[in-house]
């Protein structure tokens, strides 16, 4: 432990500073710095966090000469402040707070008012000349010591209802009943004088210890019940949540009290260097005269605005802080330009008025949402207070999703009656009316109605309905269900894996929590929280491309970043979204969507059904203009750009129904037995599907399937490479786990593009590579590079075999992982680097021993998420591939990994 | 290119030897060996596999000099035979023969009788005054050459069935027709003579070309015919099959002709110098007198024994060669006796006696079964022929299968009716009665009935039948189904996946290949190849502890080997049989199978449908004291031996009857609603469950199960303890894929264990370890092996997972990769060393580097593979682990690993 464990601060000097957090705590740190920068802070020390490891380690003991650390500093506090700690005439009092590393509101002990005793009672009587405000401070500290030193830190664990607080409380309920009052304040001096004897007795009775009337008494019990308080239950379970190391430890911050509820010429409140809902660049708070701090957020009075801009609706008749008090709240707005200036970001500060003095208590960077967080960062590095790349750094990611997508308004929604609650799958708000069929969403959105598609989960046969639909809610699934990925991509609002929901899709209706929903009734989501709403909230619009904060933002991420951002889009439209969201290629497109139109399906299935190879190519042969054309759409919407178009990859099965239904439905159209068709999927069936006849295991069985993939690839691109546009095809063979897989679907497809070049007589330059998503194949990509030219990690896919998870399965088991803490994050979500991300680093590595300009790319689902984005562009990856609303998101995300 | 290219070999010299086969080919090389050795031998030489690898990159060009070089060695033959090539009065006649590095028979092209010409032909007829002898070898040359020199070495393609050959055959047919005739050999030497005329004829005719009348012309042309046969489409497919390069090349090989059929002084045999079927050391062969090499094998003349040990029920009235040939029967001896004193091994000659004189043809190392094997290699070194080293190195590790289980009479075997072929999952011989299901299974075999259990597939509900069946036979599963896993732990006959059956279990009828089977009826099954026979073979049976060679050769294996070899074993019973085949202790014991015994399937599933953990821990209570009692089983068998016993891995759902029947005896039974089982089902239904809720992830959901399963094995090792058995429990977590899991599970085991301990009073030594299995598990073994205290490395699920092959569903694509040769093995049954394996020796590399004195084993199918078994060897574990039938083969390829 070092020397020093006590830091002491007031009078414009501290012996600690901004940058001590970790010694210090953020407040004790703030509170130092605050005071070097001579604005008024009523003076106090701070005990380091290195004293409370001592503390839990030794199980309760303190360091040798802190006794002494403690009384000097103290000695400092009561020169400053002309009065002294226990003194009879003019006594100085204290409150002793904890304060550690990171915010943990709420979660430790605070006691104020330490220092009444018998003693300095009438002293402060005297000098305040207000006896009442004097016993209710005193009553408030009997309440708070009892509770918090003699009960909780004293390890007495009472009956439910029995604890001394709840007691105490029932005998100021009683004098109150006993006057006829309902509210606190109207108690006067002399009730307070017998509810404090009563208090008192009765704190001798329950804990059987008197009140302590010595001061130093109370300091030190304080001290120790807030180091105590570190590992009290709620502290640690909320350390655990948020994954905050045990040792950290908090430090304590004794300071002397001042207070806002001494007159009418006292106040206190809290205030924001600029605006945290706009960003704009305005001094906004609010205040109340004659109050505690705990009173101007406990809502009973309404808080009055510091000043003209900060007026609300509710606000606007009282008088500000400016008009009241202009002298102090043109102190109060040089201190906010001062510390902005200093901190260079913005500040939530609170301070407190007490007998016509100005006292800063609290500063710290203040929370803002990412329209704010976008305005500020902008403003401040063109005012020259920060750089581009902190501006850059300033805003999270995910900020910009409250740009790209609609979202509920906030205040109705604060007001609305809350559902259940799901998974976030797709961010942004979504309202309308609940429909339980695709085709219903289908139909009723051609009547212009908007509506919500409720299913229980959701197939690929329900995209037509998907689209329709204004947002999707399902009962089953995780975050990268069919319904969450879909959704994703089209930048949909999507709550997925909501189990509260009882859906009886029969009968059109559905129960959540006690509620009965049926066809028609309006509901509204928050998929950025995965919150559901009864009936209809307010909905406010996404225009980005508006915002010119948030256009310049992106414009110096450009600047900064070093990977390229592509986009997985599966149709011209989804590749037009993503350009204009600053898409430089595509990185996958999915042919497989492409097949269950309704025009592809039938020729699909005849494919499937075929007996022999003949009438297999004669069925492909119907599809290959179809998949033409879908490429010759991509390829204009992506003119100059590269386009990664994988091959088919999943199992055939599931392009086949499995209701008796459908498949009767199917022998008819097909003009086969409905019993052919059961044998199908019968044969077709899998037990792990994930696993088993997939991606380039298709190919190799079917060449043909892949000769005609290539041949539509080929020809679209040479069709409008005549007109003129620039196209940079690059063919991806999906599931590769050996370099022999890769060299059999390499060789069809080279051969094919060769003819094609060869008869088209254009000259189309085009890539073969592969998905890297199979372990072995990152484990043995030094051999697979040698015939492919590029990689692209399919890492949805790698999570599953290198975890052994099924992503359809996991969430049986992931949410206790999560929350037992056994893994750190949704390994889905989030890359797992130390595992996963070994082996991405692997075949990287690997892959560019044989292949030194190999390029490499992302496209799983962790290519949008920012911490996976970091790890991308560490391990040297060329580029990340993500949905197209993502995509703002990864430029931004990419920019700071380069700051980084 | 080497400076010499042609090896002159003959008259007790030669320029080559036995070491350079990669030069002459296996032939040549021992052709100079024998003739080194003074054994008589035809001279000759031998045209190296460099000057073929030379032709063909040239593309059918001969290096310089060679052409001397052939006649400087053509020179030094004619000398040592004292006769010349083309010389009419006393020519000489060569053959010419491919010879490859390793023998390719019959993929590459012969021709014999080269110098045959109008000019020779009267001289030789003179000289061995058998005029139609001579014709008989022209007519044989000019077929011969015209098919593969004039033909097939110039590309000609003819249509099917307008070959020249053909042709030729018609024509002989022809005149054998007008003579009315059958046989060859009853046209006489006018004939033949008129038949060369014709045959010439039509040579011109078809191919445009005179059959060529100069020596030297044929000597070349057949030269490089035989080395165009390389690359012949016969020669490439089974290069392909066998994994030869296809640089290696042929060497070509030009020998003096010698008849054995040049009358009753002549003769031609082949022999073994030690009996290639029992091992017995003496000599064993046959031969026909007047004849030619193809004649001994044709089968059109019964051969004759070379001496009495050889003779047979059809040659026993026949005269040996000792009785007819006493001075050349002996002369023969000696070169047994010469041969395999140089060569230390059993060899195969093939020998031919013209004119009373002895021509050594061939020698080469004789293929022999695994009962010789083993007998020729104990005894070679008892005699002093072989190091104990080299005498393990000569038996084939899966030889050992004929030792261990019964096995059809081979005799029996070839007259039976072959009904179809499935895959060899069980190996050995089994023959019973058809039944159709478990229950009728056990109650035939009650009624002391050999039966055949018959199924499409099997669960784990039907292992009593598979227990009393003789042999067990299914439509479906590959060689990991549970058919296959389950027969090959208990050593039993089995047949999986032969997709010929078409089994209606319901009427108790099958087909198959158009025959039709009921129950009762008789089948056999030779598990070791995978075929099924009809009807009733005989069968031999199993003692290799009767086997004294086998005895001493296991003895000598287990002092060479350093890896230990354990065995799988749920049961006392397996444990037993393990021992007595020398398993070292118990490298995994499967504890799910425990729960499907009748008694314990109740309280099994009574858990499954537990709502709350009061209720779970209720029914676990209830199979503890059942679980205790195995491993009590278990711990004795193995008394002074560890025993690792994995907790429960599979999946809940497997527990559950899945038909609507079962489900409703299951309700009935349990007191429950049939709704609330099929609930359950549904519940726990899973897409991909290998990828789902198992393994540890059970275990650490419901964290009493772990606890019920360890205080079984602790408290079970406990009381063995107090009765004097030496136990030595290991608990091996499965499916750890992150070390949090294995702290979670590994605390809740040794809190157990303690408590256990403490109690009972007896001090038990256990270790707790884990799986590896996932990759990620392998990649992160660093961390994992701080709280491991051993790993068993499960490359069964490690293989599904690094692959992303489903062992269930890889049926669809790996029976066309293999034949694609996109993969060169089996991943499931020979360990992917290249992928699977780099996991492996990361993880054990990782492993020990935070904890050296990690011990690491393997528990896989792969246990049991002796090309795996090498690599465990060399990747540095301390044991393998395999099934009781397999632990002889693991000794021997052990020992065969510390070898190498």
């Amino acid at each position: 432990m070092a020397e020093k464990r006590v830091y002491f601060f007031g009078g414009g000097k501290a012996e600690g500073n901004a940058k001590m957090k970790e010694l210090l705590g953020g407040k004790g740190a703030n509170l130092a710095e605050m005071s070097r920068l001579a604005i008024p802070v009523p003076a106090g020390f701070t005990i380091t966090t290195e004293v409370c490891t001592h503390f839990m380690k030794t199980k309760g003991k303190y360091p040798k000469g802190l006794r002494e650390d403690v009384n000097n500093s103290l000695a400092k506090v009561e020169k400053i402040m002309a009065s002294r700690f226990g003194d009879p005439k003019n006594p100085l009092l204290f409150s002793v707070r904890s304060g550690a590393r990171v915010s943990m509101p709420g979660m430790m002990e605070t006691i104020l008012n330490i220092g009444l005793t018998k003693n300095t009672i009438p002293g402060l009587v005297k000098k305040t000349g207000n006896e009442r405000f004097v016993y209710d401070a005193y009553r408030r500290l009997i309440m708070m010591y009892s509770d918090v030193v003699m009960e909780k830190a004293a390890g007495i664990e009472p009956r439910e209802g029995m604890g001394i607080r709840h007691q105490l409380e029932k005998e100021m309920q009683k004098i109150k009943d006993e006057k006829g009052v309902t509210f606190d304040t109207e108690l006067d001096a002399n009730d307070l004088k017998k509810l404090v004897n009563i208090f008192k007795k009765k704190v001798k009775q329950v804990l059987k210890k008197d009140f302590p009337d010595n001061p130093h008494d109370q300091l030190w019990g304080a001290i120790s019940a807030v180091f105590q308080s570190w590992n009290g239950k709620r502290a640690k379970a909320y350390r655990r949540i948020e994954g905050i190391p045990d040792d950290w430890g908090t430090a304590v911050n004794i300071q002397t009290m001042v207070f806002g509820n001494m007159g009418e010429s006292s106040a206190t409140g809290v205030a924001f260097t600029r605006d945290p809902a706009t960003g704009k660049n305005i001094f906004y708070g609010e205040f109340l005269v004659n109050a505690q701090g705990e009173d101007v957020v406990a809502g009973i009075r309404t808080p009055q605005a510091i000043n003209l801009v900060s007026k609300t609706d509710a606000s606007k008749q009282l008088p500000s802080l400016e008009e009241l008090m202009p002298k102090l709240y043109n102190q109060l707005a040089r201190i906010r330009t001062r510390l902005e200036k200093h901190y260079r970001d913005m500040q939530d500060v609170e301070f407190t008025i007490q007998d016509d003095k100005l006292y800063m208590l609290q500063t710290r960077v203040g929370k803002r949402n990412g329209v704010a967080a976008i305005r500020m960062a902008v403003e401040m590095c063109e005012e020259g207070l920060i750089s581009k790349k902190t501006a850059i750094s300033r805003v999270r990611p995910a900020q910009l999703d409250e740009l790209l997508h609609p979202m509920l308004d906030p205040k109705s929604e604060t007001k609305a009656q809350k559902l259940a609650k799901g998974l976030p799958a797709g961010p942004g708000g979504g309202i309308g009316q609940v429909v339980f069929t695709a085709d219903d969403a289908e139909g009723w959105a051609k009547k212009d109605k908007k509506v919500i598609l409720v299913r229980d989960e959701t197939s690929p046969e329900d995209v037509h309905g998907m689209k329709a639909a204004q947002a999707i809610l399902t009962a089953k699934g995780g975050m990268t269900s069919h319904a969450a990925l879909v959704a994703r991509g089209w930048g949909k609002c999507c709550i997925v894996g909501c189990g509260d929901l009882n859906i009886n899709a029969t009968k059109k209706v559905l129960s959540v929590n006690g509620k009965q929903l049926k066809e028609g009734d309006w509901i509204s989501l928050n998929g950025t929280k995965g919150i559901v709403y009864d009936g209809k909230i307010s909905l406010l619009p996404a225009q980005p491309e508006k915002n010119v904060h948030y256009k310049k933002l992106m414009s110096w991420a450009d600047q900064l970043r070093r990977l390229n951002i592509r986009t997985n889009a599966d149709t011209p439209q989804d590749a037009k979204v993503a350009r204009i969201f600053g898409a430089e290629g595509i990185g996958l497109t999915r042919t497989e969507h492409m097949f269950f139109g309704p025009d592809r399906i039938t020729p699909m299935r005849e494919m499937i059904l075929a007996e022999d190879q003949a009438s297999r190519k004669k069925a492909l042969n119907k599809l290959l203009p179809l998949q033409r054309k879908d490429f010759i759409g991509i390829f204009k919407a992506m003119n100059g750009l590269p386009v990664t178009i994988r091959l088919l990859d999943p199992p055939l099965h599931e392009f086949l129904p499995h209701d008796k239904k459908s498949q009767a439905e199917m022998a008819k159209q097909m003009g086969v037995s409905a019993e052919t068709i059961q044998a199908k999927v019968q044969a077709l069936h899998e037990l792990n599907p994930m696993l088993g006849h997939r991606g380039c295991r298709l190919g190799i069985t079917y060449p043909e399937i892949t000769a005609m993939q290539v041949r539509a690839i080929i020809e679209a691109a040479c069709i409008v490479a005549k007109q003129q546009v620039k196209v940079y095809p690059e063919i991806m063979i999906p599931l590769i786990g050996t370099k022999a897989e890769l060299e059999n679907q390499r060789k069809i497809a080279v051969e094919i593009a060769k003819e094609v070049i060869r008869k088209t007589k254009v000259k189309v330059r085009y890539l073969v590579g592969t998905m890297i998503e199979i372990p072995r194949a990152a484990i043995t990509a030094d051999e697979i590079a040698e015939v492919a030219e590029f990689f692209s990690f399919g890492t949805n896919d790698l999570t599953q075999m290198t975890f052994g998870y099924s992503r359809d399965d996991a969430g049986k088991f992931l949410p206790d992982y999560l929350a037992q803490k056994i893994l750190s994050a949704e390994p889905f979500q989030t890359l797992d680097q130390e595992g996963v991300g070994q082996l991405v680093e692997m075949g990287i590595k690997r892959g560019r021993s044989t292949r030194p300009n190999l390029k490499v790319g992302i496209c799983g689902e962790h290519g949008g998420d920012p911490a996976s984005i970091e790890f991308c562009h560490r391990v040297g990856m060329n580029y990340v591939s993500c949905s197209p609303f993502r995509v703002p998101i990864a430029r931004l995300a990419a920019a700071q990994a380069a700051i980084r």
